[in-house]
């Protein structure tokens, strides 16, 4: 805030002393022409997870009169999707738009930046980026990076994805075969699953010729361009290992730090403003998309508890493994523990009360409408 | 998007003409200074729905250098709270920053923006006035009274209030006097509810003498810092009239209409981040004051499903009455419906099996924790 008023306290004068015809020259000094690359992780064609990147540097642009402009690159026409964190780190780009789970081979840390396994959904997970602490426990380990990470979308809560049989036992996923990454994998490891590291555009041959029994990916609107309910007829929920995707710009620290205080205010405000938007598209896309799967054929099935419960036992005994290694996801996890079981506490009331009800209203009067 | 070329074609070419340290004319003209006064309906006490407007009128200048600068005002100073939208609509204030529901007494209509009975929660809201064509279906409404209106802030799923006896079936709800409003007063008075309008500075003494048995306000936050606690023991869930309250910008349509498009910009990113920042605040807040209000020895208590079951009939009778005698209600009416509808169709899957799952694991370790 100090530095605020500093670098805009002569803007402000120049601004008012002059009349409005002529603009000031503080103003040029504050609004110097900056032109940044983004290496988006994602693909063009998932208009949603890789339009939040690309709506955060159309913002950017509208809200600095085209003087700061951002262009958005799919993933593998900079780099590919999933170095995008070693290139902002060394300055290869500017910025990108990414998941950081991605990341958790460096470092496990990453994850609580996107998400793990019975984590916060949205809304928690914006309360705690915002004003829960979250930004300011993980910049000590970002800095370390030479990374400044702006949440910037977010999926909302995933499907379990698409599985070839059904599962009704933990036993059912012994050795089974399933596309599946990160620290989510490696919960499913501890009950059985061999989990498989498959690039999005690979999932569909390896389900269909069997490679895999099963595939996470996102939801029904991004799934159904994938294509998946042709190779596997069973769709479970819920991804529990993703409770909500919060998605991230990543901005080379030296970079950031050059920027003026009006662009780093419109960055700010324009990966909010994404985060709005995305899940504004998903929550109006995935309904149309899940009742196009269902007419087509697919079948929706519901984890089993045994199954919930056994991989939420795991996922506890992995973090505090974890937690016991590293001295980031420690400190990390401690704050975020603490602030994910206030916010249970009180979701659990009337947030959650309420959207019971209405559910069961709606499931009521579907039935009967049948 | 063919209009903001138009507006800032000249500037990018000026720009690119002149050097950077001279600031082009072109940009003076699409940025000229701008005094607005925004008139809110809430008081500074409350920061967090307050603070929501407020949060939009500090961003609007950050992302304009300072050259777009919007006060806002705390109810009372430039117009009464629950006179904004006339303000508005007249010119004497160019902005307000407030609650449609404040103004079904005009025309109940205006409640679809903000929220109703076993309506939208807040993901929904959002999206269905970003990309679900709420704010298209609500524009003839608001034109009518030359109203822009763009969604800036929202509370949650509030509370049900708080009672001085416990409700146990719909008849306990017989004669009883409660604070209430709007649609939500109308509901609870088609089972037996004598709703009262109290503003709110004045329900803790009408709580404490008893003029009113029971009173709803916003959610733990809000109300504790009222003090219901000290005057009612049983705090009820959910305010089922209030799964969200989008809270709402109002600009004078004419002052909107000259805006350059970079302002435009500004103030729509500007409310979409107090969207979350103000949804975040209330969910790092809101979690706290449970806490200790039930620590002070309030009481926690969930409306009976019978209560909920007849106000929710209640509610989609009343709906329909409205939508026989008033064309406008009708018309949002049937879009919004059918929108509810495929909502409720997706959420109840991912998402909240998520949320049921965790809330459970949740409730199940603090019972061993006691």
């Amino acid at each position: 805030m100090i530095r605020r008023q500093i670098l805009t306290g002569g803007a402000a004068l120049g601004a008012t002393a002059l009349s409005t015809t002529l603009a000031s020259p503080a103003v040029a000094q504050t609004a110097p022409e900056i032109r940044w690359r983004m290496a988006s992780s994602f693909p063009r064609s998932l208009d949603t997870i890789y339009g939040a990147g690309d709506h955060v540097a159309k913002r950017v642009a509208a809200l600095t009169d085209n003087k700061f402009q951002i262009r958005a690159f799919p993933a593998g026409e900079l780099v590919p999707g999933l170095q995008v964190a070693d290139a902002v780190q060394n300055g290869t780009v500017d910025c990108a738009h990414t998941a950081s789970y991605y990341f958790v081979g460096k470092d496990p840390t990453f994850a609580f930046d996107a998400t793990v396994p019975f984590g916060l959904n949205t809304r928690q997970m914006n309360a705690w980026m915002q004003h829960g602490g979250g930004r300011e426990v993980l910049k000590p380990f970002f800095d370390s990076y030479n990374i400044v990470s702006i949440p910037a979308g977010n999926t909302g809560a995933q499907m379990g994805g698409w599985f070839r049989k059904e599962i009704k036992t933990v036993a059912d996923l012994n050795g089974m075969k399933m596309r599946i990454a990160g620290i989510a994998g490696n919960v499913m490891q501890k009950l059985g699953v061999v989990p498989q590291q498959i690039a999005g555009g690979d999932i569909y041959p390896a389900l269909e010729k069997g490679t895999v029994d099963a595939a996470e990916w996102i939801g029904p609107y991004d799934d159904e361009k994938l294509g998946f309910n042709r190779v596997a007829p069973f769709y479970y929920f819920p991804g529990f290992w993703e409770g909500c995707l919060n998605l991230s710009v990543y901005i080379n620290k030296a970079k950031y730090d050059e920027l003026p205080q009006l662009y780093k205010d419109a960055l700010e405000s324009a990966c909010r403003d994404a985060t709005v938007d995305s899940m504004a598209k998903y929550d109006v896309q995935n309904p149309q998309a899940l009742r196009r799967l269902i007419a087509a054929g697919t079948q929706l099935r519901a984890f089993p508890r045994e199954v919930m419960a056994a991989a939420y036992k795991a996922s506890f005994e992995l973090y505090d493994e974890l937690a016991e290694k590293n001295d980031h996801f420690k400190r990390v996890y401690d704050q975020w523990r603490a602030f994910r079981d206030a916010e249970y506490g009180w979701f659990r009331v009337a947030e959650n009360s309420f959207d019971q009800f209405v559910y069961a209203m709606y499931a009521q009067e579907a039935q009967q409408r049948r």
